[in-house]
Order: structure tokens, then C-alpha cells, then sequence
């Protein structure tokens, strides 16, 4: 007798039921939950570089992708720059909030949750002392990042807090950032 | 009597003569290094999501910008996306490349040492049992992340790893991701 397939329920545009399938998915096979992510830049001129983003690894097996993205990056005219494009840091800000507005949305579809609109503003201090070596005690990158998360969602008041927490607490680049990771560098003969 | 005003000595497409000017402006108003830099991002549907880079603090006074950069993410499909962009965590290591580029060649063109090419790649290690809550031991974030600079420069072998180690040494991303940064997050009705 032919089964039919119910297609997956969608919570915030996230097919949770595709979402549970791979949680079981890798309860029976936890090799697949290993991920590598890469990219590769190239120098232009001045401030101004581009990386392109195309295959990783995960669920066991190289990932191809149909096409590469490619991010540039500069600098306003007040740092050297061309301004053709956001800065190192504006990137890190962006790679910081789609990753804490991601893990909110999953995690809250997860949990039934459904949420109308998120919207989030960031702001994160930056002393030239540092970089530019003329204070050793000031440090060269972020001495602090405010988060401002606004949620539509028909939930109580002291909801809203739990629901950014699913953000907080699940964001691989927020973990990343907040406690910091090893990265090992080499330079070799281009 | 009419005096020449010299162009900007260019080592690395870095205005040196610039980069000295402003080591001198903040050493007599250290207050101009203060920078505030910002994004606001807006969730559209599922892990797709856009930031806008526009405005920021720096040099005492607000900086306005002729048009904002929009930056979007999203996830590939086998992490329940659409691929229509790179995804966090790829930006993350766009942000890491880009800064440490542009801080090896800022700092390098600082000391007149001229590069011809620079290319670098970046590989991370995420383990999904941590974003999914399926083992407390495993961070969420990336566990660690190998890079690769190739240099082409008239240097000796043995400066190719200071030329990286200016980078390194100087990077607000890499101080930022290496270091920690923290960060405040607060939640409101939107």
C-alpha cells in the first residue's frame, strides 16, 4: 500500500520536522555532526580584499555548492580606504547577528514558537590605540559589543528575554566570540 | 612663500604619509581614536537574514557614508537552509581574513616592506552536537581554525612568518576571536 508524506510542518520558515530528522539522524550516526567551513581571500590593493565561500564538509561528506559567494571588504576614506565595501569589523558584527538571529529561529521553532519579525541593531567599541601600537594596554579589537534584539511575537512581556536567550545560547559565532577560539597560523612562499 | 604639498607616499596601496598623520593627530587628541562601529540586521523568513552597514563614530564625529552596504546570510540545505548566501559562520571567517590582510598590509607598508600578492584560507571546525543541545561538552561554537598565508614579497624565507605575525599581531578581528569580546544582549517588544 503506497504511504503518503505529509510535507514538513514550517515554523518561521524552519521545517522543523527536517530539523528533528537530523537530530535523530545524528544520535545514530554522531561522525555526521563534524563540520568544516572555509574560505579562501586574495589581497587586491590597500584595505580593500575578497574572500569567495563555496564547499565545506558536513554530514559525512564534502558539500558542493551550484555557485561561490564572494564578500569584499575595505575601509572608509577615514581609515586609508576605498570605501567600496563594509569593513573587517562591520563583517564581524553581521557574522555575529545573522548567527544569534539564526539560532533564535531555530531554536524557537524547535519549541513551537512563533515569531513575526526580529530585528537587531549592534555597536561595538574600538580604540586606534591598540592597532596602531601606541598603548600596550589598550586592546586592539572589540572592548565591548551592544546587542539591542526588537521581537514581534504574541508572547508575554518576560518571554521576549527567553526567546533572545535562544539566541545567546545556541549561536556558534556569539560562543565563538564571547569565549574565544584557537587559530593557528602559518605563512609559506606564494 | 608658496610651499608644494608632496602626494602620499604609496607602499602596499597604503598612504603612508596618511597613516603617519594619523598617528600624530591622535597622539595630540588621543580622543579621535574612539571608533563606534555598527550594523542592524532584519530577519526576512527562516535562516535568511540581511544586515545594513551604514554610519559610524570615528575620528570625533559621526560618520556618514555616500550609501549603506547590505550583507546578507543564510544556510546551505543540508542545515535546513536555501543557500542564498554565505552563512554565519562563513562570515565570521570572512571577517577574520579580511582583517588580518589588511592589518599585515597596513603595518607592512608602515615599514616599507612592499608585497607583490597575498592569498590565505581559512578552515574551521564546528561539531553540531553543541548547537543542537545533544552533549553539554561540546562548545557551539568553532573548536578551532587552521590558516594558510601564501606571500609573495622580495623578502628572505625567514620573513614571510613576521610579515604573517604583522597581521596577527595587529588584527581587531583576530585580538577579538582569539581574546573574547563581551557582549550585552537585551530584548524588547518590537
Amino acid at each position: 500500500m503506497a504511504t503518503t508524506q505529509q510535507p514538513p510542518t514550517l515554523v518561521n520558515g524552519v521545517k522543523v520536522e527536517n530539523l528533528f530528522r537530523t537530530i535523530e539522524a545524528i544520535k545514530a550516526a554522531p561522525g555526521i555532526a563534524k563540520f568544516k567551513f572555509r574560505i579562501r581571500n586574495r589581497w587586491e590593493e590597500g584595505s580593500l580584499n575578497r574572500s569567495t565561500v563555496g564547499a565545506f564538509y558536513g554530514a559525512g561528506q564534502e558539500q558542493s555548492r551550484t555557485k561561490q559567494f564572494v564578500l569584499e571588504a575595505d575601509e572608509p576614506p577615514v581609515l586609508l580606504g576605498t570605501d567600496q565595501a563594509a569593513n573587517p569589523v562591520e563583517h564581524l558584527l553581521h557574522a555575529l547577528a545573522s548567527c544569534l538571529t539564526t539560532s533564535m529561529v531555530y531554536h524557537a521553532a524547535a519549541r513551537g514558537i512563533q515569531l513575526d519579525e526580529v530585528e537587531s541593531s549592534f555597536e561595538g567599541d574600538i580604540d586606534l590605540h591598540g592597532f596602531l601600537d601606541l598603548d600596550k594596554d589598550v586592546r586592539k579589537g572589540f572592548q565591548g559589543i551592544r546587542v539591542t534584539f526588537k521581537i514581534k511575537a504574541d508572547v508575554p512581556d518576560a518571554q521576549l528575554s527567553e526567546i533572545a536567550e535562544l539566541g545567546t545560547g545556541h549561536s556558534p559565532v556569539f560562543d565563538s566570540l564571547t569565549r574565544g577560539v584557537p587559530v593557528f597560523v602559518k605563512a609559506e612562499r606564494l
